[in-house]
């Protein structure tokens, strides 16, 4: 099995650290029961509890069903790394601080983000279904993966959520060219049951946005510039301070564009100060920009419970009528109605189940490396 | 003085219909209190009763002090208008149809929309204060005017908030040419005191995000145009479907562009679905598509008591931490560095207390008329 730090050899050290994610776009298939055994036992491996590793393995295994690809099995290698390099302790459970009523601090001990913030959400919504609202805010903890993990937690469990992150600094304030601002994914979730044919509840179809505040990431940029094409609207500015869709260029000027300009730029700043202070945490300007060292981060875990106020069906109709107003739009191409946010996420799952989870090769051929490096060492 | 709907002669129901604002950029200086007591005196003719008209006018002088010139005086011709048609109740009070625990449901009762809001959030500190954390969601209210009122409101009472609202369709879903998104005002504002030089609290500074989600708005398209001006990034779609910085094209297409293309289109999205399901009220795609009749918005007010966790100077502290490192980014002109949101509120407030507030002639001259147009009939 992958060994916990103190134990990797240097040999296995090597292929952790080589075992980046380099795309040539051929992908395969991965039974998902099959993916999540798999990922179990590189998580225990690297010195995570047993019933802690099935919960992370599970949560990864769905990043990569649900097609967030950049934030599934392709970030294990670099989770092996911050272990490997004592950066997040794999032992370390969250713990609450400090509480008033319907909010909580807590703290995460710098132990793997996913299951810190997962238990942060969970104890947000036994706080929202005792106060029909609840707050867990988290500090000192590391990278939570995929952002809409908490969203579609909560919503699959009736509650309405916010969550968001503050991270390095990886981007320019507008008015400025230095990253001072992180990217901050925020997530907002909504419950929602499809309308059965006889009436009544049919089954859960959450709407749940998942969204950073660049309006690219670096993993993205590079990706364009590996396949040689443009983006498809403006991502940040050239040498000469214009607006480009060449993604090369932005990384070299390192001047990425916040979403909607000034408007981006604004929220993330307030998303960043406002978890760090119910956190009593680090805010970006406290992160080192190193994401080796990508750990001490700040979160909140808002959970609303609208079925204190009406029954999931009525709620669900006010969903619907929405949803319908937005696939009424007049779509830009013949036959391809605008989307509401969750609504691709659950189209992949379907076909992930059925069909197995698909899986870049490079990401595949890295993870697999991960595990033999431990067989040869177990 | 103005008189309610139901008295108001026919030339000076044209009067107000005509007062729409058409700015040529001269302005005038006016002293805070004799702006709020002459609005006061107008809203008490639109048959608002004295208490509230008193904070209606505040609420609306303050909005011009701030220098959001757009939702001040400029807005009231509006008001009146929607008064005089009977589509606002200037009577009409906000009541609590339900709750539980930190949360409850409101109806606006199509009154006054900035009164409501004010209530609400009102009501989201005190659950806030018992709590924690305090919701009000509102339903079939009135437009709010200056959606950053609210979060003022919250922040110089020691609140953190959120708050946003629906509108009527007017901005165009990613992937789709016709308006089936509002541009949904998000509000996210955080106390803070400034650290005085002894140690200990200063005063009261807060940081107050206020930012609509389209890139530009409708209003502020016609004011590049009027003035032959390209907007400062691109905002919209032309005829050939290219972005464009020609506001001209853009109110020709109608394709305004949501902050983030496909970002700022999902978040519109989920908050009006939230607000609408809390509030058991409209969302916008039930909302006409009518300025002169836009009513029936859901809202949502979240009140957050960071004071229940740490010492408003341990928690001013961490918001003085990440501003320093804002101001400490490189400006792309030197000598003006990132701002934070609300930052420039503070210094134009403090401008307009000392030398009068800033209004637009054309505005100006508009809220005379509605004012004379009151006495003639008195």
């Amino acid at each position: 099995m992958v060994r916990a730090p103190e134990s990797v050899s240097p040999m296995c050290r090597r292929t952790i650290k080589a075992a980046r994610v380099r795309s040539n776009g051929s992908m395969r298939r991965v039974a998902f029961a099959e993916l999540q055994g798999r990922i179990e036992r590189v998580l225990l491996g690297l010195g995570v509890a047993p019933e802690r590793a099935a919960l992370g393995a599970r949560l990864t295994a769905e990043t990569d069903r649900d097609g967030v690809r950049t934030h599934g099995i392709a970030r294990l290698p670099r989770f092996a790394q911050w272990v490997r390099d004592g950066v997040v302790d794999p032992r370390a459970e969250p713990e609450r601080v400090a509480g008033f009523g319907a909010i909580e601090r807590w703290t995460g001990h710098r132990g793997p983000g996913n299951l810190a913030a997962y238990a942060a959400m969970q104890r947000a919504m036994e706080l929202a279904g005792e106060h029909g609202l609840g707050c867990v805010a988290l500090a000192d903890t590391a990278h939570w993966m995929r952002a809409g993990t908490y969203g579609w937690q909560a919503a699959e469990a009736r509650f309405a959520a916010m969550c968001w992150t503050n991270t390095l600094p990886n981007l320019p304030p507008w008015g400025a060219s230095s990253a001072a601002l992180g990217n901050n994914p925020l997530v907002v979730a909504i419950p929602r049951r499809a309308i059965a044919q006889s009436g009544g509840e049919g089954e859960s179809a959450p709407i749940v946005l998942d969204m950073a505040m660049s309006q690219f990431s670096y993993g993205t940029l590079a990706s364009y510039r590996e396949r040689g094409e443009a983006l498809p609207v403006p991502g940040g500015y050239d040498e000469q301070g214009v607006l480009t869709t060449d993604a090369a260029a932005i990384e070299r000027t390192q001047r990425a564009l916040p979403i909607g300009f000034w408007k981006g730029s604004g929220l993330s700043f307030v998303l960043d100060v406002l978890a760090a202070m119910l956190a009593g945490g680090l805010a970006t300007h406290d992160l080192l920009p190193d994401p080796a060292k990508e750990v001490g981060q700040s979160q909140v875990f808002l959970a609303i419970a609208p079925t204190a106020l009406g029954t999931m069906e009525e709620l669900s109709r006010i969903a619907q009528g929405a949803i319908d107003g937005l696939h009424a739009a007049t779509p830009l191409q013949a036959g391809k109605p605008a989307r509401y946010p969750g609504e691709g996420a659950l189209r992949t799952r379907e076909e992930s189940l059925r069909l197995g989870v698909a899986v870049e090769d490079a990401a595949w051929e890295a993870f697999v490396r991960l595990e033999s490096c431990a067989d040869g060492e177990s």
